[in-house]
């Protein structure tokens, strides 16, 4: 087994340089307040093992990130019908195009852009008697963290800068493919990619998706296996906006980012991988979290190819 | 001079077997429930001839016809800096497509389109008092009609089922090329398309720029000969969606069109023309207006080129 | 009668500062050898007034301007039949793009983009014995310029860089909208290409289409007036790329620019006016002679709407 | 370890009534010709095991597979250099789409759609002294197989019907990245298509990226494995054309099709798979073959997920 401890302290050391680089998200400001120094990372094997370094328990917005739990809370609710509805291929554009989605009449390419989270959104809200507790209660279980909540001031800003997700929810309304209002539609989102967790958080609370859909300390199952390696293949193909074939090519796991600057990657059958640092790439996702993420796999040997 | 009056019977009786084609818009009930066997023509003259056939004096839904006139207040106010905000070019796609507005960064290509449209209004709403008097004064005068009104069911249909026209102003506004409220724009926009005219009303309306900018009959200048000029070339270029090369290729002569059926034609100092019939053709023009007014310039030999 | 001479005089003197603005083409050496203070200007009006200024018996290559004499052929060969090859709307998009071919099915959007015009070549090349002779004899005939010939060293050089035409040849032939082999429809196209005429030969070699479609001295016809009509009403809402409506809006009349830095004008039942300037602005037409239009149809009043 | 042999023999009745489903590719008659009814499966082992069923030992035409080796002597010759003309995102779009090449300015988003195997074609042209005599000894060495050969009838068929790739490579040209004559990179690309061989011989072939970069029983490293993992990560993101997504969510493992109706997969560390099926589904992909692909994972068990 690879010494995860220090290798995970050695990346720390070597992402230092890099955490100067990119760009802090900026459009809200609880995101564009958070110092670009920091740096975080957790590892969670499923033998129990838990490696961190940095600011590995402090919290952050998970926004996108957030998209894989309710699509769980979508494929517990409805399976596969869910692909009625949204598509499970590559987007090829960016996170919040409308393009792509005119030219195949609302059918969102998956669930991972904003227009198939907008979309999964509303499956929630059409199957849950009370979809924000639930879906807090489902993180708060996969993850072992009850204290997880929501940053209401991020979800209120995210509204009021929220026109260009206002422009999806209507554009995919107008071709019959949102069931609820707008605004209970977005309310939802906002409030799902403002929750906050660490990256301990976060590589605990996804540790079910490298073990076949169970949880490996309570045993439960979330997911079925088939269902959690397909969430897997959808992350490695669509889950970090349209750098996923670099992603894939150089990081080599499923992995999930955010604009909060956080991103999980999973390895099957082995662990799950957390990364904090706030500024990001060209592309939108955490730009020394991605370099640690390459180092992590290169350094470990761990890779799904 | 041309007999008018045995031209436009003639064209009446024609294009009777056309009227059982075509669509009638259904997308709001109001639209839906205008009977298709409806057609109307009128012709006023720059020296104050007035000919008619049909339902021309008949009252509909005048919709993106109503374009022209906020475009009117807009050039009133702001001159060319309007152009600043919205491009004079044909947008070589559906009228309310998304597409082009992405690649060019919330820069509608045309003020006829509907994102274009919107940003006129929201013009308007920065540059005038009380923009629903103002625009009804304009029209009522240039008409010379005290009782043309709008119709607020029209106005509310729309806004219950305006998804796209909410995705476009929202997306605008995500670029910053919208100041008002997205509600306060659209419920403008709604208004302005539920005006109702007669073809009578829209002949004598669309006068003034058949006369470089002035109301021949009260003799006060709307715009200035240059103004009413490049309108009349927006309206050639741009006047009737994806089907203006069309257009201008068989019917010769400045256009536009509305989703109620009515098409409106300028020929420069001589006369304007306006036709109603409900039915629509696969690009949202009036099917039999647009045949009717490809006799009436093949008929009176009149045409800009 | 304003008085032409006077004006193009003028115009000559106002436009020279732009001379030093713009670029001219390089991609091929011919074109990119030619000074860019050139400048010629020349009106010819139906009753067989002849006035120029400048440079205007100096011959220039011709390029696009072309594309009006081949679609002139195809009109007299086969009519209304050549609108089931090409369409006639504005593109919306540069003159070269092959998006629109490939949203389209490689039914190109008109005859004035590069794609239409290889289809009006293709047609041509079906429909005539000899198509560069006969070519060459409508425009010598149209012109009153006997002396009117190609450039092989042009078609040469556009052949060697052609790549782009090549890649429309192919991607339409792949569609099935080609009939002739790749090679002789893009050697008809760039020889059409290299023709040379001056101001003088352009404003004459026009005239018939402001003329219904006749030649105003030899008296015969060319083509329907329905036809001449049509074509003015194509180049007003296509003559000019991407910048069309631009140009029916401050020039306000139909025109048909080329790379090589010619514009033509045409004032229905008036005159045909041609300009030449080499150095282009950032849509592809001669900067200094859309300036000196403008000018023209301001300086006389003339205009369509 | 799974009962390789009862796994696809069950496999290969399961499918049988999928032969009568979907189209085989009718562009050239080679292809056209291949009966329906064909179906072939074979994998081979990391150990030396090597299971078959059907046509297994039939060789059919392999066609963008071949994709694969090119990269894999592009990868060998310049190493990470090619990135700077060939991206690695999935396209979203057909595989021979023009669109995003010309949003992209000639850069092709990865190496598995035509327009990047096209630009691997001229790496290959300019970094082999014999491309075709190396193409084919690297695959016969892989393959194990010294008689693999091309079709020459299915190369000049190409050739003859290639004018979507005749578009492709002016295109590429047209935007400078391309080197090699047009023509000689369409003929080397038109020859690797035409390779022909049987689905022993491709999971044979493909082993040695199953074997971190060396082939097993010969020892001798075919790329790194750095680059053998990458190329693995490739073919999931891109490897199935615009069905990438779904053939990673219900097969779960690298591969890469043909539309001989050829399918490899590649199951890192334990084994590589063959189908073959000659007709195709909607994606372009052997409609039996994925079905085939999709059982074998789930009834194996076996996927990188």
């Amino acid at each position: 087994m690879p010494d995860y401890q220090a290798i995970l302290d050695e990346i720390r050391d070597e992402v230092r340089p890099l955490l100067l680089q990119g760009r802090v998200a900026d459009y809200i400001p609880r995101l564009a307040g958070v110092p670009r120094e920091k740096f975080g990372m957790a590892v969670v094997t499923l033998d129990g093992g838990l490696y961190q370094t940095g600011d590995a328990v402090e919290s952050f917005s998970i926004q996108s990130i957030s998209k894989v739990y309710t699509l769980t809370l979508a494929l517990q609710s409805i399976g596969d019908e869910l692909w009625q509805r949204v598509g499970r291929e590559p987007s090829g554009n960016a996170f919040n195009s409308l393009v792509q989605l005119e030219l195949e009449n609302g059918l969102p390419r998956n669930p991972f852009i904003n227009a198939g989270a907008l979309v999964v959104a509303d499956v929630v809200l059409a199957t849950r008697k009370d979809p924000r507790a639930q879906l807090l209660a489902t993180i708060r279980g996969c993850s072992g963290n009850p204290d997880i909540r929501d940053d209401p001031e991020v979800a209120l800003s995210e509204k009021a800068n929220g026109f260009r997700n206002a422009a999806l929810a209507n554009f995919i309304r107008s071709f019959g493919n949102l069931e609820h209002a707008i605004d209970d539609v977005l309310d939802f989102y906002f409030y799902q990619c403002s929750l906050a967790m660490s990256c301990v958080d976060l590589a605990r609370g996804f540790l079910f998706l490298a073990n076949q859909g169970r949880c490996p300390w309570r045993g439960d199952r979330v997911l079925s296996p088939d269902q959690a390696k397909r969430i897997n293949a959808l992350m490695l193909t669509c889950g970090t906006y349209d750098a996923a074939g670099d992603f894939a090519y150089h990081v080599g796991i499923p992995g999930k980012s955010g604009v909060g600057g956080g991103i999980v990657g999973v390895i099957p059958n082995q662990l799950a991988v957390a990364v904090w640092s706030p500024a990001l790439n060209a592309k939108g996702n955490s730009l020394a979290g991605s370099a640690a993420l390459e180092r992590f796999t290169a350094k470990t040997g761990l890779s799904i190819f």
